[in-house]
């Protein structure tokens, strides 16, 4: 992994290509290639010096897999590749795609017909008809966009990941506790919709940037206002759905100045928190051996134990 | 209702008896009855000055519901039922027990029998052995125990309605999110133990105090404690559930000195969390007309809204 | 005034009406009007019980200024008038309106015409446009809606006196501080748009209620929300003012999930404190002797002093 | 600047001479030179090894201009100047001395007569002597003191800036909130009056450090007991003055362990915070492009955008 | 006691004369004395409308401890005595004027004796100079001043109580942890000496009050200003005994904006912490029975319990 | 001291052994030694190539005090020696061994009879036993225990020198502060004993770690279970001591889920605050010189002076 390579080392592995640029030295004019490589740990810069000796076949593209070796050197305090051979990878190389660019487990494909028939089953009209025009406006997006910026769900496709997964959960407990499904459902949707405009990524999710605008509002503000642009909706449910989506956070420090004041809200709010409580343990225990303590986990605020049971 | 007598009012209605005691006048040296009558909104002493002409038929014991044709008074400050007649309820009286005596909607036996279920269902033996040892050690309590003092399930069964309705929880996030199915159960029926020696409570429920350990130590340190007695518990499996019952108030602001450090001990935070908050939503959502705003909500620190749709 | 009336006293005073309404006793069916008097102090309920004895003259309307000669009374632990006599107040009588229906100091008309001077000199065309629309679309609600519920200029046109306040004192500040005019005006102009939804007000201002969506959303989220219904507004300048709603209260405890981010946006945040402040001092010191300490100020959360010099 | 040269670079350009002293190599007993030069980024220190060969005319004195010469290399993990040629900047070169030593941007006689101005205009005689008496003792230090170790006005003359900018605000707030002016002024001119003895600073307000009884008291304690030493004030005005010093911080976390309780004292307060936020927010936003945002902003604790407008 | 009396009530009891007046009837111009008794749960006012029938032997005088038979009325809301008799207490009257005038237990002239071995102890001639400079100047005022206004030796001679205690305790623990015992005993001496101007009372100490400079200032910065006026004390222990009363309540909260620098100044807070603690504990324990609760205690923020052993 | 040493350094002195191992070169398969050596600063890893000519006399054993001769290198990032010359110190050597292997200054032994004779002296039967019955079941533990990980105490009996300081304290002051002397004696000998099992330490109490259990449930939970184990405690006296373990940090933040509510658990928490106090500010002082001030010093969050008297 990227993350572990150490200076004076040589590498061979798969990466994804980020960026790739063809340049000129300054006094030899000689062309080179200049590329940013990343896999699920990180990225790093690389160096093709003499392209037509270290190039194999085509030239790759962004978003190509690649397969490299090279020496790691340091270059003014930062790692760099010195590559010596570089070809896209085949179908007859064995690498873990998923390793290499994160993304959700299950096809984003499948994860949009789930939350789709969820809206459809959404018997209030009005509620539905907002849930549909939104997934619909934002269809091309959400194949793709990531949940958060680093934490839960910074990956290809997270958004899709935790909408969807918190409507099936949805769906459990409202046969348990009662509660009205068709607001729960729509406020599960539209809850993080204000992230669509606050994160920005590139086409493969993994330079992951706040916009501006999600800087100066928040995606709970810019979720806010953009539920004043769905169109047919009265106000008791656009003020509903207003509500859930800036509750969602419940306290004040964590982005939500007023605290759920019914049911579905409340629900809405516990939902997205046992969500992203539930990926986060997930992510750091899986490192973890059996009997073992984790030191301080960021996301978590606290060091992680994986029982010997 | 008790809550909403006023002075010099006349009022027929049924409460239960809590406390019945005969007296004598102190200068008269006329024998009278000495009351504590209750309903689901409170209490209130009365006093019967003539019993021959009072009581219908036999003298009511404690537990009993009565009906009640009485006067209100202040007295010293408080209000008191000057009592003109008074009978034991029969089947042929239409009123809601429930109203009287705050109870579990469920009966208690058949709760007893879900929690004994699960118990049976935990594959680990240790584990399972641990949780049937403590249901049986504490059966006869876990029938009518509170789950709290004024807050969530703070009534006759509570307790056991509380730890069912987890467990029902339970069993239905597991199929979505993986985790140690028999170390969540027994956390679940164990992470409350505590409870039983922190709240004293009369046959009836209704006056829950805490105990003097209960002030002293709270529920979690009495848990804590009451795992040791547990008999033929290795001290991994006593240390991961001691944890569970440790965390599962999350902060140190609310009791929990350490944060869940694993996902099974963070899932019954959120399911406590979760059976309280939706208990609390239901209890103070239903007596508000749709689109009503409440007052501040006591347990909730909110403003509660009914919404209309 | 109403504040201090006591049981069994006899009052002569100025009032205003808020509610009146012809009625008839339950038993005799004879008709007595039911009144909701009021002054700068607070309200009382009043009872004419024979009508055409006690007023003098029209039946007055709600808002009328009536003199009234009244017994007070107790009933069900409020305290009640029994009207005596009542005639509307005429040009002779000497009274001060400004202490029975609370106003801003200024007319209304004249501090719309500062806020309009203002909104006028801004020399960005769409920040104009943006405030002129603004102004126009709610200049009927704004010549009489207070600024807050219960603390600063709680009262008759306090919205504009707050505004106006505030933009006179930009004026100044910007001599000194370099910034942008034109961002700090429009900022100021809309800053608290939202609360012309968030509160309720009856016609004198006096009964000022949270609506239900004041309740759901605050005053801020309503404005963010409302500037999406601006026309013609490019996306820059539309965030760059929602930014500045969104933070001018600073904290999140204040209602703020953001701080402000540029120079404008803090001035604001810092022109709204000083104004409330400066409000809220001046109300609190007047009724302070030289040298005297008040009790704990709520608004303030601290004790005020009256300085001898 | 200082703060941007690195390890085996060149450099040519002025700085200024904090410290300067002639040394003698331990082995070879040659005479060598040992210098700190600064910049308004930062310091360095300096090696002449031989004197004769690279000193061009006079050797420099502390507080002098030089044009320096030099190898930037590393000793011992620091960067060092091995200075090739130095010699005293004259008035032929061009340089900004204000980016050298970094000043308030006034002339300190221009503002020493501004604050003169201010204190003679206090009508009350009292208050007058007072700001006259503790002007004229510290006449001296004030030319050239900080108001700050690290943050706003941490540079030479910055004291006496804070306070003119603060004075001239004032004058204009005063046109709109009514206020008692002499009280006013002469809280401006006394409430930092504690930080000529908390902070100590070299001639050029460089190094600028937290004396002893600066660290054990502070600027708020030190400028309170201060005004014991303030001839013929009455205690009431010097209780005034030393509330308004005491609370001029708002907050027992920002080290003022009153609140203010007179208008006077809550206007000095929200003038300090807002001519340092002010500060703050230009000297960031100076750096920025338009559009651009920055990185998390140490002295505003939050990141900070520059407007396209 | 005074607050247990009860409307309608007659009592029979010793109380002391906090004020007596001499006024008249309005209409018949009859003469009569108007009373406030207190002891030590409260006082009340009382009325001797019969001058000549009620009063037995001499009129009592302010201070004096007088033998009361009353009635008890209300009037406008609160309770009064209607005086049938009363005499100023004689020595062969069984009181405990403990109990009626609450003091410190040892007589005010031995704990000053013990105040002033101490102070002549300090080895250090600066130190002890100082401390023997302000018992003298204060030494009226210290023989009765309470040590604070509602907690901990609120009552006559309650500063002296707690100085000596801490410097007896102080005296113990120097045994045990080095440290400066001269620092520490001026430390104790001067910790609380702004109290002396913090606080008013009269003369029998019973109704303490912020004074006005109290409220401005608060205690230790009234402290600090005083070790301003201290004659030949050079400024190092100066510094150090003003960082000792800045610091002794160690949290910005609790007012000392800087916490203990020196070891010294560490132990002056937490014995001043153990005093009060202590006291509070033994005053709230004593009414309890073993093995029982109190109900929240407001000093100390908690219940408080009587162990059985 | 092995904190201090510099890459390319040679050294002469005198380290414990922590480790030592004979191992062989991969691929020369010479045998040479790998140690870990440790004095009071800290430790570090070296190498013995040679063992012959490197050795003098014995190979030294774990716990051993030996005198090296080496050189450091880096070696991946960390410093590491490479030994010239190594042997066992002899009683001709002149080296402290308390800043070699750091430990509590009065030894084990003593301390241990301290605390029996306290435990000895308790007069009430049943605190007797279990005081005397936990400190038989943990005598070999207690004489090297450390009391901390990186604060307090965290050395060499430690822990013994912390309870056995307390009760020293304890007694000096039960002599001024009334309280029940056997239950503040017990409480201090049980307060941390469950420091026993959350902190694991190798002999030479250097590396201290916490152990699992002691992160899953911390000192203070570990303490009120080993209580449940203490045989023939009637449950009053349990509950108590269970009392006063568990509030003895007072603060939720700090552990203690509920303060302190009897007189002994107070003086306990207070008695535990000072010793850690004393302890720190002792430590922190005495590298300072008179006059001088440290920077923040991590134990106390605070700088500290050294007083100049």
């Amino acid at each position: 992994m990227i993350s572990e390579l150490q200076k004076e080392q040589t590498v061979i592995g798969f990466f994804a290509v980020k960026e790739i640029m063809e340049k000129e030295t300054r006094e030899t004019r000689k062309k080179y290639l200049d590329l940013t490589l990343l896999d699920g740990s990180g990225q790093i810069n690389g160096k093709v010096w003499d392209i037509a000796d270290v190039i194999q076949g085509e030239i790759p593209g962004v978003g190509d897999i690649v397969k490299v070796d090279a020496l790691v050197q340091e270059y003014r305090g930062s790692l760099q590749l010195k590559v010596n051979k570089l070809r896209k990878a085949t179908d007859a190389d064995s690498y873990e795609k998923q390793k290499i660019i994160p993304a959700a487990p299950a096809p984003a494909e499948q994860m949009l017909e789930t939350i789709l028939r969820f809206a459809e089953e959404i018997a209030d009209q009005p509620l539905r008809a907002a849930c549909l025009h939104i997934i619909h406006k934002y269809k091309g997006q959400i194949m793709t966009h990531p949940a958060a910026k680093t934490r839960h769900h910074s990956y290809k496709s997270g958004w899709l990941q935790h909408v969807t997964t918190m409507l099936l959960v949805a769906e459990k407990l409202t046969t348990i506790y009662s509660c009205n499904k068709d607001l729960l459902y729509a406020g599960i949707i539209f809850h993080d919709i204000g992230k669509l405009q606050e994160l920005k990524s590139d086409q493969l999710c993994v330079g992951i940037e706040y916009s501006t605008v999600g800087e100066l509002l928040g995606h709970i503000s810019l979720g806010l206002a953009e539920m004043e642009t769905v169109p047919n909706l009265d106000s008791q449910r656009k003020h509903l759905l207003q509500h859930m989506i800036l509750s969602h956070h419940e306290n004040p420090e964590w982005g939500s100045p007023v605290k759920p004041m019914f049911k579905e809200a409340e629900l809405l709010h516990l939902l997205d928190l046992m969500d992203t409580r539930m990926f986060d343990f997930e992510k750091c225990t899986k490192p973890l051996e059996k009997g073992a303590l984790s030191g301080k986990v960021y996301e978590l605020d606290r060091k992680i134990y994986n029982p010997l049971i």
